[in-house]
C-alpha cells in the first residue's frame, strides 16, 4: 500500500494506492461523519465489484444505498445525474450522507459533482477503476457533466476526502481503456517529468503487461504529480492549467467526431502529437523529441494521427474550450522534451500542426 | 446611499442600497474582471429595468448579453436552468464573464447556481428587485433550484462580488410580493432583534405605505443581520440555521399545497407563527407575545393561519427537509420574543401546534 497525500490547505486528503483496498474498509469508515453512504456506480462496474464493498461496509454498520447508472461518456449528463438525486431523495439521504463514486472517470466526475451540489454539498469519496481515473480524474477535485454545446462545461471544483485506488479492479479494465488511461500518464512525463517519461520507455512492456510492482510505482507517480500541481492551484488560476496538455485539441477530436467515438485519452493522445507538432513549429521540439513521443504513445496503443475534420472545424471547437479567455486560446506547449507552458498560437502555426499531424 | 459588507475572510463583498443605483453603474465595473457580463432575469422584470441597466452598461463599454427566463417558482428547475447556459454557451461567455442576476428570490438563486456551476464557476453579481431579495435572498452565497421532490435541493454556497438593492424597484413590486418580503424581515426581528421588532411595530404603517426613509433603514438592519449571521457561518455548520425560523414548517406548507399556491414568504408567516406556538407550548412565549407575532404579521398583510394538511401529511414533508440530521428534524424554536435557539421538537409538540395554528 503506497499513499500520497493532496495537501490543500482547507481540507487535505489522502489517496491509497494498493491491491486489495475494496475489502478493508477502515479508511473509508475513518472519513464518515455518519454511518451511512450511497455508492454510485455503473451496469459494467456494479456487477463486478459494488457486492464487495457493500457487504464490507454493511459488516462495518454501515448502512448503504446504490445507484447503479447507464454506462456511457453520452450519459454523462443532467438526465442522468438526476438519477442520482432521484435515488439520494427517494433514501432520504441527508447533509452528512457520504457519496462514493465507484467506476471510471464518468462515475467519478458525475457522484463527485452530484455531491458538490446536493443539498449544497455533502461529503464524498472515490474509489476510481480505471486507470485513467487512478492517475488523473479522481485526484484534484474537478467534477462536471456535459452539455450538448460543449464538454465538461457544468461542474464544480470539490475535493473528496479521500481517494482508494485498487489495483486489483485493474484486472477486468479493458486494453483500449487501459491504453486510454495511459494517455494521461505519458502526459505527466511530458509536462515536467522527463524522469518518469523515460522511465515510461523504459518499462512500457511491463506495465502494459499490468505488473502490478510497475502499476504501483507509476500509479503513485502520477498522484504524486498531479497532487503537487493541484496543491498549488486548485482551481486552475494558473500551472494547473498544463494537465491540459493535448487538451485542446482533444476535446475538439472528441465533440468534432461526436462524444464516444473516440475514448478521452485517445483523443488526448492525437492532441498531444498535435501540441508537440505545434512546439515544433515553434522550433522547441526536435524531429527525435517527436518520434519518442509517437513511439511511447504507440506502444501504449494510442493514436498518434488525428482525424481529418479540416482546419476550419478544429479552429472553431476549439474556441468554444473553457481555456478561452478574451477570445484567446490557450494552448499547453512543450518548451523541451519534459517540460511545458502556457502559450498561444498563431492560426498560422495550428494550422501547420494540423497539417502535420491530422490523417490525409 | 447606504453600505453593508459582508465580512467573509476569502472574499468580502459590499451590499450597496438605495434609490437609482441601476443607473450608476461604476460600483458594477469595478468588479468585472472582463468588460462582458450576462445579465439574467424574466419575463417580468426584464421589460421593467433590463433596458435601463443594459444601456447604462453599454455606456460604460461593458458587452452585454441577456437571458429572459420564463417567469415563477415552478421554473426555478433543471429545464429554465439549462436556458441560462445555452445562452452563455451560444454566446461564447467564458469563465470571466460575469452573471448579473436581476430580479426576486427565484432568478438570484438559479442565477447564483448557474453562475456557481457554468465552467465550474465565473464571477457573480446580484441586483434584487423584490423585497425578498432585497432583504435575505440576495445576501448570503445561498443558491438552488427545486428538485421534483424537494424545494432547493439541488445548490451551492457561492457568494456574490456585490449586491446592489436599487430602492427604486420596488415601486413596482405588487403588494402581495412585498407582503411576502415582510416576513423575512419580521423574521429576523423574531430571531435575535428585539428592538427592531418593536421599530417595526411602531413604523409598521409607514412600511407598508413604502416610505422610503423607513425602508432603506429596514432594509440595510436586515442586510446587516444577516451578513453577521452569514459571515460567522458561511455553510450553515450552526447559528446560520436561526435564518430558517418557521422555515421547516413553511416548506411543508409550500410543498403540501404545491409550490407557488401560497408566495415563500406567506408559508414562513404562517409557518413562524406555527414555530411561535411549539415555543409557547415549551412554556417559552406567552399569550401576549403570540398576539404581538400575529399581529404584526397580520397589518404586513400575511396569513398567521397555516392551511389543514393533516398532521401527518406535514410530519412526512417536513422529515425530508434539508434540515434534518440522523432523522430527527431541527427546528427554529423562540426562547422568548427576539430570542431563537436550534431545537428539537417531541411529535406530540408538533401535533399541538399544529392543532392550534392550522385552519380547521
Ligand atoms: N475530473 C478530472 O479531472 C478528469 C480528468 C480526466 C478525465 N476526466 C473525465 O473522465 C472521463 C473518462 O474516464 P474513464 O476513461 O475512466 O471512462 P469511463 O468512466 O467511461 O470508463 C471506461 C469504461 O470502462 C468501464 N470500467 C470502469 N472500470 C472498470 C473495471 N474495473 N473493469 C471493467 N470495466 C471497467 C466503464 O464502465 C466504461 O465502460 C471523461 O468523462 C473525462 O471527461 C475527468
Ligand atoms: N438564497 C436564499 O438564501 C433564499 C432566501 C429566501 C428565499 N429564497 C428563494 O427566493 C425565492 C422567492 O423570491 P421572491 O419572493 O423574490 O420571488 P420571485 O423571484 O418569484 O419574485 C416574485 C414576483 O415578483 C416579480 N418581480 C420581481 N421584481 C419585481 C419588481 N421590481 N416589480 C414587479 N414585479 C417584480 C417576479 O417576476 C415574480 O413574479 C424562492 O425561490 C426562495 O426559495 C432564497
Ligand atoms: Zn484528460
Ligand atoms: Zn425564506
Amino acid at each position: 500500500m503506497r499513499n500520497v497525500q493532496v495537501e490543500l490547505a482547507h481540507a487535505p486528503y489522502d489517496i491509497r494506492i494498493g491491491r486489495n483496498l475494496l475489502d478493508d474498509v477502515a479508511a473509508i469508515v475513518a472519513q464518515l461523519p455518519q454511518k451511512r453512504v450511497a455508492i454510485v456506480s455503473n451496469e459494467t462496474v456494479a456487477p463486478l465489484y459494488l457486492p464487495q464493498l457493500q457487504a464490507a461496509l454493511e459488516a462495518a454498520d454501515v448502512q448503504v444505498h446504490t445507484v447503479v447508472l447507464p454506462d456511457g461518456e453520452r450519459f454523462k449528463n443532467w438526465e442522468t445525474l438526476n438519477l442520482i438525486f432521484d435515488g439520494l431523495l427517494t433514501a432520504r439521504c441527508e447533509r452528512k450522507t457520504t457519496l462514493i463514486a465507484l467506476g471510471g472517470g464518468v462515475i467519478g466526475d458525475m457522484t463527485g459533482f452530484a455531491a458538490a451540489v446536493y443539498q449544497r454539498g455533502v461529503p464524498f469519496i472515490q474509489i476510481p477503476t480505471t486507470l485513467l481515473a487512478q492517475v488523473d480524474s479522481s485526484v484534484g477535485g474537478k467534477t462536471a457533466i456535459n452539455h450538448p454545446l460543449g464538454k465538461n462545461m457544468i461542474g464544480a471544483f470539490y475535493q473528496p476526502r479521500l481517494v482508494l485506488a485498487d489495483l486489483a479492479t485493474l484486472d477486468t479494465l479493458p486494453a483500449r481503456e487501459f491504453s486510454a488511461g495511459m494517455a494521461e500518464v505519458i502526459k505527466y512525463g511530458l509536462i515536467d517529468d522527463l524522469a518518469f517519461f523515460e522511465w515510461l520507455e523504459a518499462n512500457i512492456d511491463a506495465v502494459m503487461a499490468r505488473d502490478v510492482d510497475a502499476l504501483e510505482y507509476l500509479i503513485e507517480r502520477c498522484c504524486q504529480n498531479k497532487a503537487r500541481v493541484v496543491a498549488a492551484d486548485e482551481h486552475e488560476h494558473g500551472q494547473r492549467a498544463l494537465l491540459n496538455l493535448g487538451h485542446t485539441f482533444g476535446h475538439a477530436i472528441e465533440a468534432g467526431l461526436g462524444y464516444g467515438v473516440w475514448l478521452h485519452g485517445e483523443a488526448v493522445a492525437a492532441g498531444m502529437v498535435l501540441a508537440a507538432l505545434a512546439s515544433h513549429a515553434l522550433g522547441q521540439i526536435s524531429d527525435d523529441d517527436l518520434a519518442r513521443i509517437r513511439a511511447l504513445l504507440e506502444k501504449a496503443g494510442l493514436p498518434v494521427v488525428s482525424p481529418a475534420l479540416g482546419e476550419e472545424r478544429y479552429l472553431e471547437l476549439m474556441s468554444q474550450d473553457k481555456k478561452v479567455d478574451a477570445g484567446k486560446i490557450k494552448f499547453i506547449l512543450l518548451e523541451k522534451l519534459g517540460q511545458s507552458y502556457i502559450g498561444e498560437l498563431k492560426t498560422e502555426t495550428i494550422k501547420q500542426a494540423l497539417a502535420a499531424g491530422c490523417a490525409a
